[in-house]
């Protein structure tokens, strides 16, 4: 009898598989055929959900109660919302102490007032000792539709553009779990993206923030709704010091590193230059890059290819299963 | 050093001292200070979430999935929203059967669209085996306003209504656990109380489900907030012949025990034979009983009291810690 793994939970093909054969399929409805990181409600109200199991729940440059807003805001804006309202529930584990709970709360109560919305309503549970791990939260998120994605306008020509460096929040989780034998001064990505709200009506046509899977992960998923492929050029994609030498020691392409204040663009040819500029004046957007394009000679539509270092061209797949769990 | 205990996951004083001194101290804005089932957004849009770790995730009457549809749905009603749309999180342990997952997805879609609600955006996370228990399921819900509760217009003379007998989802978690070595044909009375959405227009002033703490927490919440005394008449209760039995077996008070489909109104007087006619016309209603009243000569301003069958008046208490763990 076939078994839930941890892949299903991974972000990877595996986890778009179940998600295609079962939810889907059961809940068939319009909002979720989209699959996109939220649903589009009636009055154009944006809608969407995450859970957060994070492990440690601590780790540098955030916990898991920063992660909860930053993870659930950054959905709805490369949806194209502006995030104004959070639920926040709580899932404890009997026996934690309250000061950690108190700190988290304090952290979910100042990464909600940096990305700019209110926490309107909550639910707590305990369970036994052994029946939970620590503290899960889920939040879901309610803002109103600030500008449409429009996929259908990208054409080829139009960049692809990364807000920053690569991986930093999955390296730091792997590190704080001290699992690797390595050290390094790694802090977590984890950030409010609403800087790129603008950037909307400003030539992004899509947007996605780097979870689960990466940007490859990510990427494969945007080529195969078009009919043209994407190239991303290796040399452009920029790395942080640590995550280039941790990737090369363990064997790890950062291309499948989970980020947590990232995101992906499609920008308009003509408005590249203008958006990288805007980008990059935020603390958060300060290494941003153009990496790629859309084309229409290379490859074949639907496809993702990486230009690499030595010339050569390489097809990127997306993540099947991810290298650790609980990273978000 | 403070520990988190079950106690503050109960739906008790615990609990609630718990959310007073912490989340909503942290947290400080208008949609919390409330502190109702939901938060009431701008263009009178409702919004709530809870967590659902019912242990067993199977039970009579019901299953967590069924659970998570009608417990959020059930929140919005009482608030007077109209539940519109779902999100749906599932936190699950690596381990469980794919078919279990798949039974209980269906029982959400079968029980969303019983409630009239959609599935519109969702989230699938796997932790280990031993770091979760089976699956842990949230709900957001959104819907819209659909009449305003009106605390303020309750007066003497008001009617509580409940809108059916009390305490079989307790009782059938419970039995389903095998603990109490009783047995008995119990099922849970897990429902959605949609039904009672026009009563908002038809007398009735307030709503509120009955759930942890059961009816004597819920009334106590209630009769805090009056300037008024509430009076129940025990005799009037409406209990089903296995919850009043297993009560007295194992010395359990019904008045605190959870339902998953029931509700209390307070009913302008005038127009309480209608409205109790009304909820009679449900299957969910079918038990309904006007149990007791607004007053200002008995009892002090605030007290909840219970006129009890031997002719005395006791004051009726909030649950401090609840009996069982997990009951939703």
């Amino acid at each position: 009898m076939k078994k839930i793994s941890l892949e299903m939970g991974s972000g990877g093909k595996i986890m778009r598989d179940f998600i295609d054969d079962y939810i889907v399929k059961i809940f068939s409805n319009p909002f979720l055929n989209e699959l996109s990181d939220s649903a589009l409600l009636p009055n154009k109200i944006g809608f969407t959900t995450d859970s957060y199991v994070v492990d440690p729940i601590f780790f540098p440059g955030g916990d898991i109660g920063s992660l909860s807003v930053n993870g659930t805001v950054n959905d709805l804006i490369v949806s194209g919302v502006k995030p104004e309202f959070l639920s926040l529930s709580l899932i404890i584990e009997e026996g934690l102490e309250l000061n950690t709970v108190i700190r988290i709360l304090k952290s979910v109560k100042e990464a909600a007032d940096k990305a700019h919305v209110s926490i309107t309503t909550g639910d707590t549970k305990v369970v036994k000792q052994g029946q939970g791990d620590k503290i899960f939260i889920n939040t879901a998120g309610v803002g109103s539709l600030f500008a449409r994605p429009s996929l259908k306008k990208i054409k080829p020509g139009d960049t692809i553009i990364t807000t920053g460096t690569l991986g930093e929040h999955s390296l730091a989780i792997m590190l704080a779990r001290e699992e690797f034998g390595i050290e390094a001064e790694v802090k977590s990505d984890c950030a409010p993206l609403n800087f790129l709200l603008p950037l909307w009506k400003k030539g992004a046509l899509w947007m996605r923030d780097i979870t689960r899977g990466g940007l490859a992960t990510v990427l494969s998923e945007l080529s195969e709704k078009l009919p043209f492929s994407v190239i991303i050029e290796e040399e452009k994609i920029p790395l942080s010091q640590p995550v280039q030498a941790a990737s090369e020691l363990l064997g790890i392409d950062p291309l499948y590193l989970a980020c947590e204040g990232r995101a992906l663009l499609v920008v308009e040819k003509e408005k590249t230059e203008s958006a990288v500029k805007e980008i990059r004046k935020n603390k958060n957007g300060e290494t941003a890059e153009v990496i790629g394009r859309v084309d229409d000679k290379l490859g074949r539509p639907g496809e993702l290819l990486l230009s690499t270092l030595s010339g050569g061209l390489r097809l990127l797949e997306p993540l099947t299963s991810e290298l650790l769990p609980r990273i978000c």
